[in-house]
């Protein structure tokens, strides 16, 4: 894998050292003296954006905070009209978080234009990168503000959210330097973005287990929540016979392995049963009620409603056949995102051309990109994180593949030329 | 089902009404204004304790507390060394009880030796009945502190536990009356005790299921509860796909539908998973480790044993598959109570009598039985109970009902003689 015309050429080691060492200054941003906890519009958040302006200015773009608390960074094109392709990631974290998440995509764009201007190179294109500043959603019971903002689908209703300490998103946004009344006029037009590309960390194991450092999103995963609620009727755990009981937790442990078959037999599927809970929760009583969430996901809208459609028709029949009742209690839904072709097909290229294995696969998380769809066509580069851990501060990249990513966004600049970016998704 | 003949003899009517009412009387007794809460050596329980005394005086009895704080009344045998019956129930509670448990057993044996005196009738042996004052263990971390007093089991290190208002159950009895350095004096001689036997409320639905008003059990069954602890990997709820998942609650979902599969299959077991916890418990990740009781029954001991070894043996299968560890933590093993064939088949031939069919089924719940049986045999009256329902104020007899138990304990008590009462089982 080492190309030593290459490194030759751009100081890999010196590149690496540098983006290892700025996750780790932006890791030291934190409310929380022991932990990583960075929420958007916070001092550390303002600090986090302050120094990410300056790391643009240093890779010769003009950059500023825009209304939403954005930090967003300029690199102009040699043709005046040829559009802008926007790169970015967000720099808010999750409670006690890994350094990768979000921060890499940031860091990693920063480094990618920084080899341009270092080559004095200039695209025909624009290079925005946007470290949005809310796509964990963890102070505000609102997310993707930062993205919704630049794609135009900010709702100022979200304006009057507050945190759990009573602080308006608009006051804290004031605090921080944004500005709530010129939020509609950051939001971008249609005809000047030619595209939204991130490189985050995968957050899940495949990349590992496939042995590969980088891969290729096909689609954000869109997702369905609900709560599934089972009635039976509780008894003595002694002098109910078998045959009489209508035991709500042994219906819902029925209707586990349901979900969990559904989303092995289907492909692109994952679901998920996270929390549960039974009533009266006692040693040597028959649980009267059990209630469990399923969180299901898939890249395909069309996979993901089926099996909710199957799901829903089983737990009818588990139940009916226990004499058991059961409601669905949908709290949410988000449609998939799809991936460009033409952008993918670019970052397969890219990929290829550094001698690894193009993958493609599909990303369970949400990103700002679900939000940037309504503005252009997106595509995202995932790294190879450790074990998949994410939220949490054992999160870890190793170096080397956050340099392969790094040289693989170059390259992807490089390759791109008008038409690929003008080749709208159907 | 109306004996018209016995009707005028005793009076069923007033009876009926006698024995509903007396039920109605110790419901009153409570430390709780709304519900029935009487816990051991309480000033309720003393004052439930004085009333059944009192009764037992009306029925030809002597009566008198003992040194544990149990009731005992004696109605003398026509022959000296033919030995004693004891009958007998609870007459302490759970907190917010039905006023049938236990206090039914008690009130229905006064009114059966009630009508022996009433007709002037005494049997060879003596009939002692026994008003048990802890049988449900809620005051104390002690439990059939009564029984096994007169069982002669009763461990004196009992005496220092405390309940939760640190006082301990020595200092309860003194101010109960009681005589905590008297108890041991009041364990009987087997040879003198021919038996125990209890009319209680089935607290199930299998005489409701069947439409008997009565049935007689077969053995007080024997107990075992444990922990199941699996502990998978946590892991974000869109981004690991399926095969590399180490789902500790898909584990513990197929785990417990093993339980309820093998009590299915297992002729005279039950098995409840009452609880359930996982963890972390939020909606968008993998459960890491999720931890659920085991409570199992059965009259058999062997069924019992067989079915934990099998459950044990499962659970290590299906952790292998799964990648995920499991640990089994026994903490409460009970061995089985069978009732003595020779008092089974007098209750059967007395509830032949009566025109119904003798039913036998086992006692899933626990009774004084299980500690009298290290005493003398034991046999049980089951009494049917609306829905199954105990443990809860809606906890209810049929009028009707407790007429036939009564008339079944006289008719049983009529048809003994000393070669029933001498055979002991093996």
């Amino acid at each position: 894998m080492t190309d030593l015309s290459f490194a030759a050429r751009s100081k890999p080691n010196d590149r690496t050292a540098r983006v290892m060492a700025r996750l780790d200054e932006l890791a030291t941003l934190s409310s929380d003296g022991e932990a990583l906890t960075r929420l958007y519009l916070t001092p550390e958040h303002k600090a986090a954006a302050l120094k990410v302006m300056g790391w643009m200015e240093d890779a010769g773009m003009a950059a500023s905070l825009d209304a939403v608390g954005n930090v967003v960074g300029r690199y102009a094109g040699s043709a005046p009209d040829a559009g802008t392709l926007i790169l970015g990631s967000h720099i808010d974290t999750v409670r006690d978080a890994g350094r990768y998440d979000g921060n890499f995509g940031v860091v990693a764009a920063i480094e990618a234009v920084a080899e341009l201007h270092a080559r004095q190179e200039r695209l025909a294109v624009a290079i925005e990168i946007i470290a949005f500043g809310d796509e964990e959603g963890v102070r505000f019971p609102v997310t993707l503000s930062g993205s919704r903002a630049v794609a135009g689908t900010f709702d100022p209703a979200a304006l009057d959210v507050t945190d759990d300490a009573g602080i308006s998103l608009r006051a804290a946004l004031d605090a921080f330097g944004g500005d709530p009344r010129a939020i509609a006029a950051i939001g971008r037009r249609k005809a000047d973005i030619l595209g939204y590309v991130e490189a985050h960390i995968e957050q899940g194991p495949v990349l590992e287990a496939e042995g590969l450092p980088v891969g290729i999103v096909t689609a954000i995963a869109g997702a369905s929540r609900f709560k599934v609620e089972v009635e039976g009727v509780a008894g003595h755990a002694g002098t109910v016979p078998m045959r009489l009981r209508r035991d709500a937790l042994a219906a819902a442990a029925e209707m586990i392995s349901t979900v969990e078959r559904t989303a092995l037999d289907a492909p692109d599927l994952v679901a998920t049963v996270g929390r549960i809970e039974v009533q009266p929760g006692a040693v040597n009583v028959i649980p009267a009620r059990a209630g469990f969430t399923v969180d299901l996901r898939s890249p395909s809208d069309a996979v993901r409603r089926h099996a909710l459609g199957a799901l829903h028709a089983t737990f009818a029949d588990i139940a009916a056949r226990r004499g058991v009742s059961v409601a669905v209690v949908p709290f949410y839904d988000e449609a998939a995102a799809p991936c460009a072709p033409p952008l993918q097909q670019a970052l397969e290229a890219a990929v290829q051309a550094e001698g690894i294995r193009p993958l493609c696969l599909p990303s369970g998380a949400g990103h700002d990109g679900l939000a940037m769809i309504a503005l252009c066509p997106i595509a995202m580069l995932f790294v190879r994180c450790a074990g998949g851990i994410s939220h949490n501060p054992a999160e870890s990249i190793a170096a080397e593949d956050a340099e392969t990513a790094v040289r693989v966004l170059v390259a992807f600049l490089r390759r791109l030329d008008r038409t690929t970016l003008s080749t709208r998704t159907p």
